[in-house]
This record gives C-alpha cells, sequence and structure tokens, in this order.
C-alpha cells in the first residue's frame, strides 16, 4: 500500500518562514504561533496517515454503489468521516457564531492539503460543504443561515454544487433546469444536473443541494439563472428533518478515478427549493463557490503529486536496480537503489521542486484572500482574483503530470492497480476538468482577469517582482535566482504586450496563446516564491537554524527549478506570439 | 462508444507521396502499388472498425480473468482473434516459407497502426507473437523454426517474452530463473516471471514462451543469460500437441488499463526448455525481439492518439458550447461547435500534427529496417538502431499526452468511462512503460547509440539534414519549414556538442539530459518529416491533385507543428545544457 506521511516540516516552513503569519498584520495571524500551528498541523497529520490514508486505495477499488435510490459509500468511509466530524475540521475557518473555529483560511488550506493527499475522495465530501456554505454565508438571508450554517459546519449535513446539465457543461446559458415560484415563496425545481460530486451518500443526515435554475423572467441566456437550495429531506421550522424532498440520484458515473466519491446524475423533479441570493443574480452568487472551489482544485492538484512523489522518492532509494555509471554506491549489495541514476534524479527533482513550490504559491494564496475577507484589502482581492486561473489550471495541469512521472519511477509496477500509483493519476486527471476545465480557466485570465481593473492587478504583479528582484540584488547567494526570474518575468510582460497589441483587433491572436499564457504565468509564480523561499532558506541558515540539511535542501531544490522548469517561459512566449495564423488555418471541415 | 475510422488516405499518402515505395529500389516495394495497398489497408480498415474496435471498450470493462489455471480472455475476442488469423494478418510481413506474404515490413507497420488503434490490448496477442517469431527466425535452428514457425505464423500458437521477475525489471544481471541442462539436451526451467504480457489466453492451441534464464557457467550478470523456448503443451516428432508443460498462471495483474490483455505471472516449475541460440548469448537474441518491438511499442503510443484525436475532433465538431468570440459561427443553434474557440483548435492542432508526423516517421523507420534487412544496407540498419529509441521513447510519451488532451477537449466527459476517452489514456500509459521504460530508451540513446560507429549514424542524421534543406532552399513556399528545421537542428547538433565535451569526464553531465536529448531528436525527426510531407504535398498541389483540400490541410497542419512545436528544442537544450549540477545536488537522503 502506498505510503502517505503529513509534510508538516515544509507547510511549517512555507507559514513561518515563507510567509511569518504569526507577525503579519491580518487580523487572527497572530495567533498563529509556530506551536500552535504544529499543534493543527500534527493532528491534521494523524487523522489523514491513521484514518484517511488508509482508506484511499480500498475505497478506489470499492467505489460508491447505488441500490433502491440509496448511495453507499466504500467501507469504512463513514466511520473516517465522523472522526473529522468530531475533530471539527471542516470549521477551522469557519465563523464562531455558526460553530466555526474562526481561523485563517490559510491554515484551512495548509490542512486541506494533508488530507486531499491522504484521500481526496473522502476529502471531497467536506470540500464541497465547505464551499456550499461559503455561498450560504455570502449570500443567503439570515434565516437561511440560521437554519442551514450549524448543521453544515457540524457536517451534519453536507453540500453539493449543481451547475452542469448534459447539453450544457461550460456554456451555462444554455440551461434547462426551471424553478417555477409558488404562493409560499418557495420554488418548484425541475430538471437534470449531472457530474454532482458528493451528490448523495451514508455519511451525513441530510444533503443541502445549491442549484442553479432558471426562474421566469430573467431573459435568456446566464441572465435568467437564479442560485436556489433545495434540501434532500426537508427542514422543519424547528429544524428537524421532514419528508424526502423530490429530488433523486439517477446514477452514479463510473469515472477514471475519484471512485470512493459518488458523482451523481441528480434528478429534480418539482423538488421545494428556496431563492438564495437576488432573483437572476444566480450566477454571481455560484462564482462566490466558484473562486474558493477553484483555489482548492489548484490545491488538489498539487496535493496528488505531494503524495505521488513521497512514494517515487521511497521506491527510488529502496529499489535496487543497476549502478551507478560514476561508481558503486552499494557495493556489498547487488545493485544500487535507483535513486543513484541521474535521469531518476531528474524525475524526482521535478517533482520535488515542483510540489515545493506549489505549496508555497498556494499558501501565499491563501494568504491573500485572508488579506481580502480580514482586511477588505482591495488590491489583495485584485491580485488573488488574478491569480486563481493560475493556481487551478498551471498547478493541475502540472500536478497530474507529476503524478505521471511518479508513476514512471516504478517502471512496470506503476501501472499495477497494486502499487497506488495508476490511482494518484486517475485521482488527479479530474482536477484538469472540474470546476471549470484549465481552457476556460486560461480564457478567464486572458480574456477577463488580465484587464480587469485597467490592468491594474497584473501589473502590480510585476511590480512586486520588480521590486523583489532590486531590493535582492546585492545577495550574490540569491543571483541564481534572480536572474531567471528576472528573465521569466520579462517573458510574461512580453506576452501580456503582445496581448494588448493584438487582443484588441485580433482576439483570437490573444485567445490562441491563452493556455501558454497561464503555464509562462504560473511559472513565473513558481520562480518568483521559489525566490523568495531561498532568501528564508539563507536567513534561517544565517540565523543559526539548527537543522541546515532542510534548508540547504531547500535551496538546492530551488536552484533546480530555476535551472530547468523556470526556462520554459520562453518557449510558452514563442508560441504565444505567433498568434492565430497556424492554430486557425484550418476549416472546421478539414480536421 | 468511440469512433474508430482508418486513415488509410493519410496513410496512403505517407507510403506513396512522402516514402514513394513502388518506386524505391528495396526489394519487394515495386509491387506495393498503390492499387495494391489501398486493397489491403482496406481489408485491414474493415477488420479494424467493424471487428476489433467494437470490443475494445468492452474488452476493457471486462478484462481477462483466471479462472482453475485457464486464462479467459472478454466475450467476442476468441472469434475476432479467429478473424485476425483467417486472414492472415500476423503474416503480412513474414517469410513465405513458413505460410507468410513476404510483404515488406513498412506495410505490416501501416496495418499494425490500424490494429492498434481499434484495439490495443487484442493487438497485442498477435504482436508479441510476431517478436517471438522473429527471435525464432534470427537464432532458431532449423529444426525449430521448422517446428515452431509454421504455427506461429498462422496464429495456432502464439509467443510471449519474459524478461523481468520481481525483483529485475531494467537490470536483467540480476536475474534468478535458472535453466539445468538435461541429458537429452534439453532443459528444465525453474523461476517466476512477471508483467508476461499475452502470457495466457484462450485463443490459441499453444503459447510459446522464451524465456531468459541463467544456465550454468556462464559467469555473473546478463554474461550468464540464455535464451528459451518453453512451450505451453510439449510438441511432438510429428507437430502434435503432448503433455502440459511445467509452466502456469500465478495471477494476471489488476493494470491502469489494456485490461483486455492477460498480464501474468508466470511460474516456471522445472519446465522443459529448449536452447535458442547460443548459450549465454541470450541477450543478444533477446534484443532482436526487442529492437522490433520498440518500434511496435513506439507505434502504439501513436496509434491510441490517432484514435482519441478522432475522438475529440468529432465531439468539437458536434458539441455545441458558446459562441465564436469574432461572431457566431452557428447563429441559428443555441451556441457555437465546441471547434470555433482557438483553445479547442490548439489542442486539436497538437493532436492532429503529432499524430501525423509521428505516423510519417515511424513509417520511415519502417521502411529504414526494409532498407537494412532486404538490402543488407548498413547506414540504414545504423540509422535506425540510433532513432530506435526515439521512436519508442518520444512518441509513447508525445502520444499519451495527446490522448490526455483529447480526453481534455471532452470535459467533464473525458472522465466518464463511458465515453471512451478515459482508456485511450489509460491503455496509451503502458506504452512509455514497458519494452524499456522511457528513461532506459533515452539512456540507451545517448549512452550507446550516439557513439556507436564512431558516431557515424548521428552524424548521418544531421547530413542528411542539411542536405534536405540545401537541396530546397530555394523553395520559398517551404521557407516556414525550412528555418525552422535548421534552427532545431542546430540545437540537436549543440546538445550533442554539450555530450562529446562533457560526457567523458562526468557522465552524469550527458546522462542527466538524456530524457530532454530523446524529445530534442523526437521533435527534429518530426520537423524533418513535416518538412518532406510539405514538399510532397506542394509537388501533389503542383501536379494537379485533385484533392487539393487534403493537401493543403497537410501543409496547414505542417505549419502549425513547426511554428508551435518544434520550438520546444530551444528548452530541451537550455534544460540540457545545466548539466548534472542541479539534477545532482541533494545527497540521496536530502529528498
Amino acid at each position: 500500500m502506498p505510503s502517505y506521511t503529513a509534510p508538516t516540516k515544509d507547510l511549517q516552513f512555507v507559514l513561518h518562514d515563507l510567509l511569518q503569519i504569526s507577525t503579519s498584520d491580518v487580523p487572527g495571524y497572530s495567533d498563529l504561533e509556530s506551536d500552535f500551528t504544529t499543534a493543527i498541523l500534527d493532528e491534521a497529520a494523524k487523522l489523514g496517515q491513521d484514518v484517511m490514508a488508509p482508506l484511499n486505495a480500498s475505497g478506489d477499488v470499492e467505489g460508491c454503489r447505488l441500490e433502491n435510490g440509496v448511495v453507499y459509500t466504500p467501507k469504512g468511509f463513514k466511520q473516517a468521516f465522523d472522526q473529522i466530524r468530531e475533530g471539527g475540521w471542516n470549521g477551522l475557518d469557519l465563523p464562531e457564531e455558526f460553530g466555526g473555529q474562526n481561523l485563517p483560511y490559510v491554515m484551512g488550506s495548509a490542512v486541506g492539503e494533508i488530507f486531499v493527499s491522504a484521500n481526496m475522495a473522502l476529502n471531497m465530501y467536506q470540500g464541497l460543504t465547505h464551499g456550499a456554505i461559503s455561498a450560504i454565508l455570502a449570500h443567503g438571508s439570515e434565516a437561511q443561515k440560521a437554519t442551514y450554517l450549524p448543521k453544515m459546519v457540524a457536517m451534519d449535513w453536507t453540500g453539493t454544487m449543481n451547475l452542469t446539465e448534459p447539453h450544457c457543461g461550460t456554456d451555462l446559458g444554455l440551461m434547462r433546469t426551471k424553478a417555477e415560484p409558488q404562493a409560499d415563496g418557495s420554488y418548484k425545481v425541475t430538471g437534470q444536473k449531472i457530474f454532482i460530486s458528493a451528490g448523495d451518500h451514508d455519511m451525513a443526515e441530510n444533503v443541502i443541494h445549491l442549484v442553479l435554475a432558471k426562474a421566469p423572467g430573467g431573459g435568456e441566456g446566464t441572465k435568467g439563472i437564479s442560485l436556489f437550495i433545495v434540501p434532500k429531506f426537508m427542514v422543519s421550522e424547528d429544524g428537524s428533518l421532514g419528508a424526502r424532498n423530490g429530488v433523486s440520484v439517477g446514477s452514479i458515473e463510473e469515472k477514471m478515478g475519484i471512485h470512493a466519491n459518488a458523482t451523481c446524475v441528480m434528478n429534480y423533479d418539482g423538488a421545494t427549493g428556496y431563492l438564495i441570493g437576488d432573483l437572476h443574480k444566480g450566477m454571481r452568487a455560484m462564482f462566490t463557490m466558484m473562486n474558493e472551489a477553484r483555489i482548492g482544485v489548484g490545491l488538489q492538484g498539487y496535493a496528488q503529486a505531494v503524495v505521488a512523489y513521497e512514494n517515487a522518492r521511497i521506491y527510488a532509494q529502496d529499489r535496487l536496480q543497476g549502478r551507478d555509471v560514476t561508481g558503486a554506491k552499494n557495493p556489498d549489495g547487488p545493485a544500487d537503489p535507483l535513486i543513484v541514476h541521474p535521469d531518476i534524479r531528474r524525475m524526482l527533482m521535478d517533482q520535488k521542486s515542483f510540489v515545493e513550490g506549489a505549496r508555497a504559491f498556494t499558501l501565499w494564496g491563501a494568504s491573500l484572500i485572508d488579506r481580502a475577507h480580514r482586511m477588505q484589502d482591495k488590491d489583495a482581492d485584485g491580485l488573488i482574483s488574478l491569480l486563481t486561473p493560475v493556481i487551478k489550471g498551471f498547478l493541475t495541469d502540472k500536478g497530474f503530470d507529476m503524478c505521471v512521472q511518479a508513476q514512471q519511477v516504478y517502471g512496470g509496477h506503476g501501472y499495477i492497480e497494486e502499487w497506488g500509483m495508476s490511482q494518484f493519476a486517475r485521482d488527479a486527471r479530474i482536477a484538469m476538468i472540474y470546476e471549470g476545465a484549465n481552457g476556460i480557466q486560461a480564457l478567464d485570465l486572458v480574456g477577463r482577469k488580465l484587464a480587469q481593473d485597467g490592468g491594474k492587478h497584473v501589473m502590480a504583479f510585476f511590480e512586486m517582482v520588480k521590486t523583489f528582484i532590486k531590493e535582492n540584488e546585492g545577495d550574490a547567494r540569491l543571483e541564481g535566482f534572480l536572474v531567471p526570474l528576472k528573465s521569466a518575468s520579462k517573458d510574461l510582460q512580453a506576452a501580456g504586450m503582445y496581448f494588448m497589441q493584438h487582443g484588441m483587433k485580433s482576439p483570437n491572436d490573444a485567445l490562441s496563446g491563452s493556455s501558454d499564457f497561464m503555464h509562462l504565468f504560473g511559472h513565473v509564480c513558481l520562480g518568483l516564491v521559489w525566490a523568495r523561499m531561498a532568501k528564508a532558506a539563507y536567513a534561517a541558515l544565517d540565523g543559526g537554524a539548527s537543522d541546515r540539511d532542510f534548508y540547504e535542501a531547500k535551496i538546492a531544490t530551488g536552484r533546480y527549478y530555476m535551472a530547468r522548469q523556470l526556462p520554459a517561459t520562453a518557449l510558452h512566449l514563442a508560441r504565444i506570439q505567433t498568434g492565430a495564423e497556424t492554430v486557425m488555418a484550418l476549416d472546421a471541415a478539414q480536421f
């Protein structure tokens, strides 16, 4: 069975050495002293390692099943979910008034990485609930909050998001699900939704579906869409559960991965729903869930790579095969461990430098969310809005690639399900697709986020990189970080310039380069966090840190990223600058 | 269910417009007139489309099962295999004296692409048999050939390759399987082999295992290895089948894909085996199978991308979602087809330009094998020896990537098994691993093939590229091909130069760049074949070809590859030139 050991030391490094959270001015951060965050992460690690991870492979094999309208999760999931619930983990970063602990989002993300690495499919039941809570918090009435939030924060009730229909994925304007107003102010919701993650299960008393549907009078396309709360069981005024609502599971999808998460076809047959937020403003409310969910999905992408890398590393250190070409490293054994071979190293360094960079990038992003929410910092809000598609798209594309590479380290055993490496790749694959396929992330980035607020946020990002480089140019030890970062950032600016010059007269010139731009941006972000981590590691070494090995490895890993990964920015720029010409040359029928 | 339509037109283009086989001086090629190859490809297409492809998804779901020592293939496989057998497809390119049709290898490869795209798992039973036949042809005694080949060419008996053991994958020197000489000249083979594709099944009367084992007196490591024929059922002198031999299936592996191919653990318990080739020279004999098999695996990599691309294209043309940003293309419909969107185009063009380039590259490689075998052309032999790891490694890495990308075009449906896109990716994944994981291909390329015969073959390759560019520099229409090809080829030469300068004093500097070099080389090969195809397409247009649309699309697709894919060579070179420093910086324990 694959191994999982939570990287608490590295999470601590990011929280304290890099982000220095406990001295930050964000309200609530001053409580996050190192001892306190260590205690939280250690508890999360225990749950992840001892309870969730051992069910990951068995959950994949068993999957969910639908019997007589009831969805059953794999063996052991109910008990594990009880333990997550009893630990209050879902409410970690939710308001105290509804039963949460009100810790910053950055802590929720750090803990989230552990749970996702341990068991992505199981953690999704909680993740979807968290997203639904965010939407109710942002858009629900006081009565709705009082009715649903305490139960959902406690995870006695879980939540879902219902957007997709068979003919309508990305293009929500095509939606057919209808909501008819009733005399009592409620609605009757009718239609079919597909791909509903955690759509139903046997681990909670009730499921609260957030459903997009068209109510009369809203007009064509996405304009007519509203958001509704549709509980699985009706909720009485005293909070007790009543009759079953008109919503049922049509089937469970057979998927490539995340088998232990019930991806449901949901049928709404005149189900009672309650409008949440303003009528015909459902898209706005949905985006509250979506933005948080997208960062969560980016986290899934790299968190699968984290556990895949851990196992590839262990295999490479243990498996004896071949000899070091520069001289035997294990002369008394029949062969040397795989890790002596440069091409195995290359793969491990790709993975290590990615996952550590991605962790820092994501937690930095999470700290921007805290700044935006807790301080109403508009600049932080704009920046994280810009970076959200990069976190989602870049980290899931690369996270999957790294899972595939970790599988490759295992040779033939990587292809055998028993060894578990296939599951990491299969599970990670979905993160590139859901919450807006990565092409949509790239479109959001190039078509919307770049120009948002007059391009202010991307300019601020460039300024931040420039300032960091300028402030540290005197430090010769950082040269191997600053020089490539400068070059990569120039590539990003040149790409932005290309879009500005061409995008207005020929939008296809910009859109043809959108995915490359998202990757280019992602590399610059990882380059930036690696340069900052190197600086933090040198500071720790200068300060006499006892664990010199950790900090030296950190710097060496960063150097690898800067030398071997960051130069990809030039390729992305070259592609972008070829515009739409070759991309759009063929007629649709010529394919 | 996914679609499959054999690309016979494009195969014909490669055989006749590009390779101009019927006017070639290779013995047997003059028979390959266009009408004749069309007839063969059309027959293969019928079998692939109507018989093999319809069993691909059901075979994936059902898989193989082992019951009371008997391996059962999925429903319909036996009948389909009978049809392949009755059509004589296995013997297409095998000697007439053993029942084959003696057509060139290039035709076997063209047909092979069709069968692999249609049903990779089913075709493997035949592919492994073909490899085993090659080894017996090359190394078997006349008596062995007479005993085994007629039955194997007819596929009444199938073949396997037995190399791997639980503790011994790439490093065959660790092998434990023993062969003890018997008084009658036979051997008793004892040991366990794993990952044996097509190891056993219910579709043939007998299975002829080719097994590597250590016979006494050969010395340590790979030196002591010999190759043995171990039949499942003993073969009497009159060719009739006798008692069951001491070989049995221990279990069938649960794998990520190719479920319909029985990947067996084979137990040899004093099984009777017959030495094939020279004692203690088994590695050499095995490489006869391996080299052919590696080209076949490269073909698998791109053939899965062929069928994945076909389905992605159809989905993108049919699925209505969103509007063309430059103006509606389907104004009367609720939305435009996906294919209007530049990022969808980008993905389709990536796939199309790869699969067509890979097809040309592989069939060109196959024509080199014909030249080497049928004309004893040492230069062709040296060149294909150089290119074999590139065909295997580059085409399987990229082929898998393209399957993943084709899956991405489907959005959420790509993740649902019912739509079939997941299977293409899962099946393609194995091609990066077996017959030598791609890291081993890169090692073979950089560590052995580059320097083979004093570097003569790689110099000849450079010369070929240079000559092609020089000969065509006057043609302005080819500028968009020649300029990028020249630049990419320079990158390849610079990388080779780096290895020459550094490899001797620091082998790790070369080995750290081996995978990048393999990809760099692959891109140059595809750039070269694309430039040649563009030239051939212009020639056809100049000659008044009626199907202008086909040739114009060919040129436009090539332009995409040159503009968007070939620039990757600079990134690979940049990585290579950083050497081993950052790759090998960490101690093994610091990971």
